[in-house]
């Protein structure tokens, strides 16, 4: 009891002076030229099975096809220079490992990557591509946040964390930055964004950025049904974890926790669930493919799918 | 002979006074704000494969997917009330029908797409959602000019053309003063430009556009190989036809003729023509589902894959 309300704590009173607008503007200034813009797209006939003006941000155009890139590159470009020059280590079997490999090399940053020896070859390719040393481990018999830290200590590295650290909250920031800006553009107000959601990093820089602008916008986070670790960690005020490993097609939103920073401020924006299906899922690959010509893996078009079929914005109205 | 020159002199000297970067830039005021600003796509995986810096223009991500609506509404926006009020009509079994009917549903113009009834269902829908009248006709016994002229004439329509027109080709080029813009973001020289080429709109507007601004720039015109019309026009000064209809998957780039307007503006631009195989149209396919994240029909990824297959613009320089 006594622990629990101890990490409560934590949650709420999280020390907010590192992560405001002001650190999702300085990662935009850094990341200036270096990443895509992407577009924010609209689509007439989206909008009508959506019930309402419906935009999506393409970010599957960015870098290595996911955001992941902003946040790794806004950390490196906040290290001192021995720390770049030593290089970084990251862990991941997806689209982190690729972000953070494609950021390194765009600064000239030796980076080791480590994967699980079952990892599929693509991706260990990919990240070889990028330049970047990939370190296999087995999942079966080896943890891979040890891997990563022995690698960082032996080496001197730095170990660039998935979601829970202020400048990846803040590189991925910049994705709800642009939203902000290309509304404003189009002299739109939001009543709700609907963010994938696994860790956090994604939805709590964007919802910092959103908020700012629109302090009216309701923030929904969509993640795998059944297993809303981020949900119940609103609920309860205590960062929670998946009990078990979900089987689903939304791999890219099924990790097994929540963090404490990234739900923090999730908190502080009075964020709410949305348990989003496999069929969900597909439905959102299904028309990204055929109304924006996008192509997007179901983990990327989970929001988008729930949109349309569950029209969530549309019922916290009533 | 005497028929043959006379055409000849037509490519040669058609009056360009109506036709230049004025007019482009004229329809890009007219369509601000109305089409969207497609983004210019790097990918550094796809560069390796090109052997150059390659850049690509995602006009997929256009509305109805396509660049056509920016012809079609840079037409009917240069008509007066009384025209636009009266409605217009185009002859489309494709993207030029979508285009129309969205961008006479942007105006609220009244819109009849004369299509055979053999056209896919979706097709004849999607030109319905838009707003537009369907006028079927039979592609066996009836020419679908003639019909489109018809309903023209009794309802006093205005009739949108599919390419050989100042104001088409105007409004096809402001994909390319965009291309010039974004290339001027990152400070980028082209070396050479390679366009996807049916009848010539877009061609010959993106061309107007990029030497305008970078004069040294080659112009290549990718055609299906073996009916390369465009290519045999601008060898010989006079319009070409295909003897027959190409069977081929790059459907969306075999229309049956140049037009007389856009071969005498590539022309004047020196632009050299391109053969592109149907498995070159399908590998440009694949890259740009796997490494753009992008959905392109054949046609449309015509370009790219002969870009990545036959490396012209290195045969060029040598």
């Amino acid at each position: 009891m006594k622990q629990q309300r101890c990490i409560g704590l934590a949650i709420d009173e999280a020390d907010m002076s590192e992560f405001n607008i002001q650190a999702i503007r300085q990662a935009a200034s850094r990341l200036q030229g270096r990443v895509v813009r992407t577009p924010l797209l609209e689509s007439p006939m989206l909008s009508e099975r959506a019930g309402c003006r419906l935009f999506v941000k393409a970010e599957a155009l960015q870098l290595t096809g996911s955001f992941k890139i902003r946040g790794a590159l806004n950390m490196i470009l906040s290290m001192d220079r021995t720390a770049r020059h030593a290089g970084i280590v990251a862990f991941s079997a997806g689209n982190h490992g690729q972000g953070v490999a494609a950021a390194a090399r765009a600064v000239h940053c030796p980076a080791v990557i480590v994967m699980p020896d079952t990892a599929p070859r693509i991706k260990v390719d990919n990240c070889r591509w990028w330049g970047a040393e990939v370190v296999s481990y087995d999942p079966q018999t080896e943890d891979r946040v040890e891997v990563a830290q022995r690698v960082a200590r032996l080496r001197g590295m730095t170990v660039v964390p998935p979601f829970d650290d202020y400048d990846i909250m803040a590189g991925q920031g910049t994705c709800g930055l642009e939203i902000v800006e290309q509304l404003n553009d189009l002299h739109v107000t939001p009543d709700a964004i609907v963010i994938n959601c696994s860790g956090g990093g994604l939805a709590s820089g964007v919802s910092e950025a959103v908020k700012d602008a629109f302090p009216d916008a309701r923030i929904l986070i969509a993640e795998v049904l059944g297993y809303e670790k981020v949900a119940r960690s609103l609920a309860t005020g205590i960062p929670q974890s998946n009990p078990s490993v979900p089987n689903t097609l939304l791999d890219g939103i099924a990790g097994p926790t929540a963090g404490a920073k990234t739900v923090a401020v999730l908190r502080r924006h009075q964020a709410n669930g949305l348990g989003v299906s496999d069929d969900e899922g597909l439905a959102g690959v299904a028309a990204a493919f055929k109304m924006l010509k996008l192509v997007v893996e179901p983990g990327g078009a989970a929001a988008l799918g729930a949109v349309l079929v569950q029209h969530p914005v549309n019922r916290l109205n009533n």
